[in-house]
């Protein structure tokens, strides 16, 4: 049995807890076996959005198929 | 004056806050003199519950007894 | 083109992001071109406060005048 | 000449050598030109298993093809 | 559910796995709900033992009756 | 022969080295088969004190009983 | 909107500059919506070369696609 | 004597180096009796400009007036 | 309540305590509603004085008034 | 009494508790007074050996005579 | 102009002060040209000496000759 | 086969390149067998040189004879 990890960043208009929820939402679509999720890093993009963006880096662990 | 510190990971199936509580609540019943919290990490486990588990793990300092 | 960063802490009686939100709005009354914000630590503290305080401490990254 | 890295965790119910050799023998099924491993974290999992499962979390270098 | 983590530091004559083992070994003698370990540092006392002692330092997980 | 790790927190009004020896004496008033002391951080409270309070939080290695 | 990182490794014999530019043109060679880099590590090959060989490890950030 | 310590971010669109001298610049223009820098971290902004931002952070420390 | 952080280097022919007492005089003089102070790191200069210069770089914590 | 500390990268073709060996074996040949061993880092060798090369880089302190 | 580090632990029965000193005394018997030195680390050994053997991990930077 | 590791800090007066290739030149003219080399900080000294010095500390690898 092995893992494997990639780093995805959500993003959201509301909350830190929204932001990981994309992250996550977006890896339970594209990948099985999801296994865990650890969070990296909070922020929040200003400049650049109409509003602030809350941004949550993430560690998506996933079984990998035999 | 003496503080000591232990690590406990509150969990819930709501929130990054609410799995804090958790653990904070935890604490303020078998402790007393809690003095603060600091947030070590956050995580998501998927794998072995029905939902998503959000995870606080948190060190609490109080003061010992004389 | 100069940024500069400035470190802050927000609180909250109710939550992380209502304590981060609180850095941020401080942050966008005094200081122009606010470009970014990284959160730095996440605690509680409740020795000296009612009941919980929820703080965050935030870098804020803004950028300077020529 | 550009190389990838990737995160995997490898395990066994045996030994953390044989947790790392197991993530290296994945990447050398599915990638060519490994270049070389790091060990990022060695751990135990206990709850979920049988017996004791070791295991370890690895950084796997490749080189890209041109 | 809550988790509380403890820090132990087994030792072996022979390797960093049997150290491991050794710390993991008393934490199940005395704690009920063992969840995962994470090892934290290895190291090899020379000095003050006849050979050497390979020691792991390693964190404990186990979950808290209610 | 396993070791524990434990964190504490000295304070003194005098100096960073007092404030370490409290917390190493507040350790062997309670510990037997002290080890070694590591200084994690050293820090100075100021808003809650009548003067400085000089703070340094360690961590205590013993040795377990068999 | 969610972001993915990847982790690559340029090369240059010339400058640390030109080893990060390596990895950031093989990104944009391949990835669409490539977002910003991080330097991770700089580092100099030395024994398998005929030269000294710069490396930058760099963290690409790209959009994912809807 | 007391040194303070401030960070800045330069940026260039030609290399590290300028973007680090930018930083400098800015704080010789603005402060007196600059000591010396340390560099936090080196990135590229890619999305929001024509070409790549060369970026580096540092921190810049000064001797404070009696 | 929102609080601002600044770093300070204090230094002493001295001791580390009385370098560290230099950068929190210092912030008490020019500073209102002065927190806590958490160490950074400490150091000695040895080349550009005449004897040992003890220099201790904190961080400051104070209150912003509303 | 002062120790001095030296970083060392032993090699083996077995295991990494081999290559640790390794490393303070060759410490034992050319330096009096071994005290302890710490464990920086593991890593594994692939592109230019014939098989794996396991490495244990480790710190060793000693004691230096008056 | 290059400089070397090398990483020293100074010992003293009474103090950190006095065993950041050992080292550094140590450092200038067999040293020339010493730039400056770092506190890697603070603690106290207690099991295998009389009393408390503060210790002082430090990093001692000298110019090499030409 | 065992490696060692090295700490030296590069300078020069043009940029933070020239100051590694300082470094890893100076490790040239006095070791065999080298390596490569890890860049650990870079920095700027400005109060007492009269222009900026830019200076790479580098740990530099090498494999020991037997």
């Amino acid at each position: 049995m092995v893992f494997k990890k990639i780093t995805l960043i959500g993003t959201s208009p509301e909350s830190f807890d929204d932001a990981a929820d994309d992250a996550i939402e977006r890896a339970e679509r594209t990948l099985d076996n999801l296994m865990w999720v650890e969070v990296d890093e909070l922020g929040v993009e200003i400049a650049s959005v109409e509003n602030r963006e809350y941004q949550a880096e993430v560690t998506v662990a996933f079984e990998l198929e035999e």
